[in-house]
């Protein structure tokens, strides 16, 4: 047995609470070094009465690992436990003090989870394991207002430029609805919307005014009532973790320097305040001086902001915050903020924008998820950049889902690009058919898919400015096809809970292979996602479990029998079939 | 090179703030697989600029595993960073993405610490560092007012029951100071004093008064006067998990059930409440009638609770408190009990009772340390118990530095014995030689020493209720020899900033054999810790680093000098040596 390839801590994604009632442990092991593991588990002060094995299953796999998982009801709340591991012919339980030959007799050294505390359970909100957002980038996707244009606006759909305007605002946003809601989406994601001096917005000068550009604070309030009405729910961008340069309170630190009320209100490490050698004398978003970072340790900014977040959800009723530069802001901020925001709404959904490891943001009680950039990364270097094979990629999304508690890749914030990305469409080398692959996968995963505005009829772009054009809303220069793809992706979704939170194995997922079989399962329903990534056209054999007699194809409607219990499937070259057991 | 046994993550006790210039990166390998680890840092924002290769060492090992570290100042409070790894010839540089056989040519998807937030540095009370604590159990520390003596007290020095009474009260505290002062005693952690129905007191019926048993309120003020005066901190026990069943709210809940006004201070599983076959019907610590566990979920709750904590040391001017039944309490309580007692007191030290891994509660945002019983299985497992050789002992050392951020292990609440284990000298079978190495272990090691009472003069005794005999006053029958002991060990703790706080290297730690050679290094400073854990005297050639010519023992005061190098000690059966550079 590889000792030093095993892996377990009480706590964060190891051993958790995922309801009121149910402690998650997990265990890692060598991937393919362990053929058992089973938990010892029971309550401390009643040991002999409760005490029990449970076996744990394998739930994910990465290229060293396999991960196990067992779902325990500690009667009363309190659970002591260790792990028997077996490895060939050999047995070893593994408890806090270390591995022993023989069953411990005592519990009080094993690994204990001491009080399973409702506070302490992460419960993000339940809706956002049922929706599909889209991302509006709102400078971009419509005008409805024309006496809103600014004056040196361009003509739609012109070239973007990192400075330039096109005049899109809430009433478009209103006037387009439809669009979404014959899409299928149930939410939207505003990039930001509050006054500043920038097309994108990132530099608010105002956190309580809807820019003039975009219309007025009653605008968005009917935008919301007009989404809700639909259905949609509505999020927004909170940028807190610096402010813009016309942010009255900096403007005060300017004039006034050391002597200003709100000196303190920011990180200023010399003045008076300037740039030497294109560095601010004063901590801001990387080191942009329009970008002053806020000191959020100060409790007057902290509840200035608090205030911000409570009045957008308290006057105009939006459903969360995405919470821009999220891991750059201190932890006690975000825990205060969630508290704040969850007493007014504990449905509203608060994701921060973190690229990497967040599990520390994700313990209940700071967010409710992030933006799964890991995801989008496995999904196009298995897709698009051929970096990864059907192994490659089921080995990094095992990875992942093993790095969270369940709920939280249940309602993760997964995409396929955003306002800071290259479009899925260039992405893919504007190959239509790996756009429909990249896109099937995001919606077959746990996690809240979204759509980034016109990737759904195709629009492409490089990075920041070119993924920010226009909307493009002339029909004949939409993507129609790749349309009715999403519209009937989404239907799929919304028509399966095995999709949404149904367990996840790689049924054929192999190295230099670009085949991919996946099975998504919850109670009786049973889903295949098939895949084939590569430039050639596939056969796959998959077994067909759970015992149905017939397959269908989810979007063809064609009926396949399995044979020999098995399914005979060909794909062509980057295509891809879902059978659901019928 | 065996990936299998590497592990880093982000944040926890991988990659921390030490202070708030500094980043502590650690990486744990193998043991004795990698030759050398260097980690690759910089700005994420400057990454040309900044980007540097920093080598790390080595700072703690145990059976299966090294345990590197490094600490960067990173110039822009951002880091970004990768590992260089070398075993053998083979190199691979590890990132957040995997494992690559050539340095990263983007920092986007390497390690991040995202940002040196000042609020989410761990800071401990610097001052806990330079302690030494004494444990008191006021019932039988020393009667000082007989007419506060219970009527049905038994005379002092008989033999405790669970339940019966011997009259020690806070006058006899202030009345023995002295004792405290010579032993060098700095600071005082009372089991509790609040109003109850037991000899314990953990029973609480009023958090705002002192047990009439052992005084007023008043006479505390004057117990912390008369301390203070002396350098002496007061910290008191707090048990909030759950009160006692004279609790004024439980009263009411007894007495008007599910109409009470205080119903949701507790956990009723059921009404009315009563006990069945022994399990109660709302919850309590274990199963025990009488202390009922409080929902300190519940605002009121929240409050009453922390107005205890801040009442205690506004109106008192205690230090800190021990959190008793500490991690069965929701995290969130202690977030916010935090915050409002370091408001008034920045200085409290809070340390929770939790016997097994504390990692989620030593974050910053909840305790300063918890009580370090692993520390004391290991110490006793290696001097007492036959469990453990040098290697062993340093194996579990080793792992439980490993498992914490330094700052963490520097102010953490080392013990050899409590009200809730048998007493140092009968864990040591008697044998007064043992009760000095393992003492001598827990002065050597960084962390803050306490000392039990009584301990101290070799007083004996099991589990409860033995260790909690009366504290023996007649000289004559003290062991005074092992108070002299411990009159030095504490002067040489008070005498060494390398004891307290500098590196932990073991110079010697064998696989079979009793002896260790400990080293603590600090600036200019130079200690070496020789123990001989067997039974027979043995002889330590021990290499004297740090160039020094001559090593003086501490305690005998004798002088040697190295020859080649190399310092020849020989120890008695049970010895020990420590030897300071000159």
């Amino acid at each position: 047995m590889m000792l030093e390839a095993i892996y377990h801590r009480p706590k964060l994604n190891w051993a958790y609470a995922y309801d009121l009632h149910t402690v998650h442990l997990r265990i890692r092991t060598k991937r393919g070094n362990v053929q058992k593991v089973s938990a010892l588990t029971g309550d401390k002060y009643a040991w002999e009465e409760t005490s029990a094995y449970v076996d744990m299953q394998v739930f994910a796999s990465d290229d060293l690992f396999d991960y196990w998982e067992v779902a325990v009801n500690p009667p009363y709340r309190r659970l002591r436990y260790a792990f028997l591991i077996q490895s060939g012919k050999q047995l070893l339980w593994l408890t806090e003090e270390g591995y022993f030959e023989k069953e411990p007799q005592d519990s009080l050294w094993m690994f204990e989870y001491p009080f399973l505390n409702p506070a302490d359970v992460f419960t993000p909100p339940a809706w956002v394991k049922e929706a599909v957002f889209y991302q509006i980038f709102p400078e971009r996707f419509a005008s409805g207002d024309p006496s809103l244009t600014p004056a040196h606006a361009e003509p739609w759909g012109g070239e973007p430029t990192p400075t330039n305007y096109f005049g899109g605002d809430l009433q478009g946003v209103i006037d387009h609805l439809d669009h979404l809601i014959e899409l299928g989406i149930t939410a939207i994601y505003f990039t930001p919307l509050f006054t500043s001096t920038t097309n994108h917005k990132y530099d608010t000068s105002d956190y309580l005014s809807v820019d003039p550009q975009f219309g007025t604070n009653e605008t968005l309030k009917r935008l919301v009532e007009e989404c809700h009405k639909r259905g949609i729910r509505v999020l927004l961008d909170a940028v807190f973790n610096h402010c813009g340069h016309k942010f009255a309170p900096f403007v005060d630190v300017l004039e006034k320097g050391a002597q200003s009320r709100y000196a303190d209100w920011f990180h200023v490490k010399d003045w008076p305040l300037r740039v030497e050698d294109g560095i601010p004398t004063y901590e801001t978003f990387a080191f942009e001086p329009i970008m002053p970072k806020l000191n959020t340790e100060n409790d007057e900014v902290k509840e200035y902001l608090l205030n911000v977040a409570e009045y957008w959800i308290r006057e105009v009723g939006i459903d969360g915050w995405r919470l821009d530069v999220a891991n750059e802001v201190d932890h006690q901020f975000w825990r205060l903020f969630r508290d704040r925001v969850k007493r007014i709404n504990p449905d509203a959904y608060l994701f921060g924008e973190i690229w990497h490891d967040s599990l520390m943001w994700l313990q209940g009680d700071q967010f409710d998820a992030i933006m799964n950039y890991p995801f989008t990364s496995a999904v196009f270097d298995y897709i698009a950049n051929d970096k990864l094979d059907g192994a490659g990629f089921a080995n990094k999304v095992g990875a992942q889902l093993a790095s969270y508690q369940r709920q939280v890749s249940e309602t993760t914030f997964n995409l396929l690009g955003s306002h800071d990305t290259p479009r899925l469409l260039t992405q893919c080398g504007n190959d239509a058919r790996k756009v429909k692959l990249a896109s099937l996968l995001l919606f077959a995963f746990p996690g809240t898919p979204c759509i980034y505005y016109g990737d759904e009829i195709g629009m492409s772009g490089g990075g920041d400015p070119e993924c920010r054009r226009c909307m493009e809303w002339d029909a004949s220069r939409q993507d129609r096809d790749l349309f009715e793809f999403f519209r009937g992706l989404i239907a799929l979704r919304k028509s399966s809970e095995a999709l949404r939170t149904g367990s996840v194995r790689f049924l054929h997922a192999k190295a230099g292979d670009a085949r991919l079989v996946l099975e998504r399962v919850h109670e009786n329903e049973h889903v295949l996602i098939l895949v084939n990534a590569g430039r050639r056209s596939a056969s796959l054999s998959v077994e067909a479990g759970g015992g149905a007699r017939v397959w269908r194809d989810a979007f063809e409607g064609t009926a396949a029998a399995p044979d020999g219990g098995k399914l005979q499937v060909k794909l062509p070259p980057y295509g891809y079939a879902v059978l659901r057991a019928d």
